[in-house]
């Protein structure tokens, strides 16, 4: 378009901005929740393998554990359980997150020790409470599987298989695992009977309260970190202390990166400790400890209306079939 | 075509014999091994139920086994363990059997002491050893879930579930569970090509050798119960005594239900103990002790190339996504 003469360049291009305001509303600027887009694959064959890897339970030592385990895509990308269950039915310290929308946060885990998607995707398969192998063995077990060697050679043009490559495919899996489409987005982008009076007054309770100085941009949180018990401590007998178990400063102790709150109908139980229950009970305690309110229950279910407006289309493909190992395989070792 | 006059129906249905010969060629009579059908699927909303029911690990008292944790459909409809790994890591006693093509076998579970598919599907939510819920607690979480209430109205009339309900849906899932279409079917119904001269080779020896007399039918085995060790004992650590269990007859004692062989290669370890590891080492093994035979290498090789002609189409379906639970939905309880 900008190739024609100037004087059509001007009329072509203001009804260009006229048919797109149509077809996709601006998002007022002055909203602090953004939407999501949908993902963009920039490379299937990448994306294929990554998913692949992550439903592969070969990747623990038990061959039992998948990234899926605990990162469940049919429960919104999360286990639902207050901690996660690792090998040998060890209790996590730790409530698992959502692989939803991750790649908008700025770091991964709850102290966000792992600077990407990337450096993230290794940590669980080595760590010796959730799959407790070793990236060596891991990669043995894939080294020993002819049909992974051909799918990691198409996408890296080489058939030798390192955790760099392995982690590369599961990030760019989880790149996908993104959540367009909510009613929230359809009312953001000018639909504005995509959401309930109800819903709406829970918007308006969640920005005048304060949530949105930290729960904002398009996964409505995963931007920064800040401390758990602001107006008071928050009292829990998790042992984490967040963010100073990186960083060492006292400045960081029971800082955690603010959890998304997109698909949090899903994602229950809720905090680092997964001690709150419902969303209810998880927009009370917020309101107290971090703001200093104490909301009334109308104005509660009103947030946990809006809350539940998030909900986005939830990722959809075929369930992964995995090659099958061969006589050279090493073996799972449950129970030892 | 029926509606047409007689003498064109004459015509007409001679030729339509014809053409559905070409396009499905007749299977000879005198061979032991039966094609796979392709699932028919009557109840399209009871089978997706079912589906979801399958995947979902709120029928576990963990919250975190279902029942695809041990008859995974992304590795064949088994666990590719020696033994299942059940609620609290506990050690099973029994090789997980492969769900793929279940409904032809003349009973469930290896000493078939579930008539079938529909009684069986109720047992492992509620055995201590694997999911370790009861079927009340399993109805009490489903009928906190609103959506779940509606499906089960949806296929039923009814708003009430009961554990039938839930083992019919399941049921009728596992019943679409059958992988057709595999090399060696297409050599049956006339495709001369395709098999390998090996692998026509080693159904040669499979059938001179006598392992067609339990592995026949559409699922290759599944429709008998036999002795383990008929040559000589077979010699293992594993307790399990076969169907004398069910049936307190000596006669039983080590009479296992014949697996299938369909999609074996990716169903390892084998036997009820799961003590083959490789399909060249169940083969050897089985010639020995059940027929009393010693195969060539050769001859090993050429059955266990054949064995590979089994894999059919696996099923597939989009990852189900599962209604979360409700706020006065019971809680899973992995660590107590």
């Amino acid at each position: 378009m900008r190739s024609h003469s100037f004087g059509w360049a001007l009329a072509g291009g203001a009804l260009l901005v006229a048919a797109l305001s149509a077809a996709v509303p601006s998002v007022p600027a002055d909203e602090p929740i953004r939407p999501i887009e949908p993902a963009v694959v920039a490379n299937p064959a990448l994306v294929e393998l990554g998913k692949q890897l992550f439903f592969d339970p070969r990747l623990s030592k038990s061959g039992f554990i998948s990234c899926n385990s605990c990162h469940n895509l049919s429960l919104g990308g999360s286990d639902n359980l207050q901690t996660s269950i690792g090998h040998n039915w060890q209790r996590g310290p730790i409530n698992s997150p959502t692989v939803l929308n991750s790649k908008l946060s700025v770091a991964q885990f709850w102290d966000g020790r792992a600077a990407n998607l990337v450096e993230q995707a290794g940590g669980p398969i080595a760590n010796p409470g959730e799959m407790a192998f070793t990236h060596q063995l891991a990669i043995d077990v894939l080294t020993s599987i002819p049909e992974y060697v051909d799918a990691f050679e198409r996408v890296s043009g080489r058939r030798e298989i390192d955790i760099e490559q392995v982690e590369r495919a599961i990030a760019a899996f989880e790149e996908t695992l993104v959540t367009p489409d909510s009613r929230f987005d359809h009312w953001l982008r000018g639909d504005v009977g995509a959401l309930s009076t109800e819903e709406l007054a829970g918007y308006g309770v969640f920005k005048e309260s304060g949530c949105t100085m930290c729960h904002h941009g398009p996964a409505v949180g995963g931007t920064s970190f800040h401390k758990m018990g602001v107006k008071a401590p928050y009292v829990t007998d998790n042992p984490k202390q967040g963010r100073i178990e990186v960083t060492g400063d006292e400045f960081d102790r029971m800082r955690f990166k603010v959890p998304t709150l997109r698909n949090v109908e899903l994602t229950y139980p809720y905090f680092h400790d997964g001690e709150a229950e419902t969303l209810a009970e998880a927009v009370e305690v917020m309101a107290r400890l971090q703001l200093g309110r104490e909301l009334t229950t109308v104005e509660n279910r009103q947030v946990v209306a809006f809350l539940r407006t998030l909900t986005g289309a939830q990722p959809s493909f075929d369930l992964p079939l995995l090659p099958p190992s061969s006589d050279r395989t090493p073996r799972p070792q449950p129970f030892q």
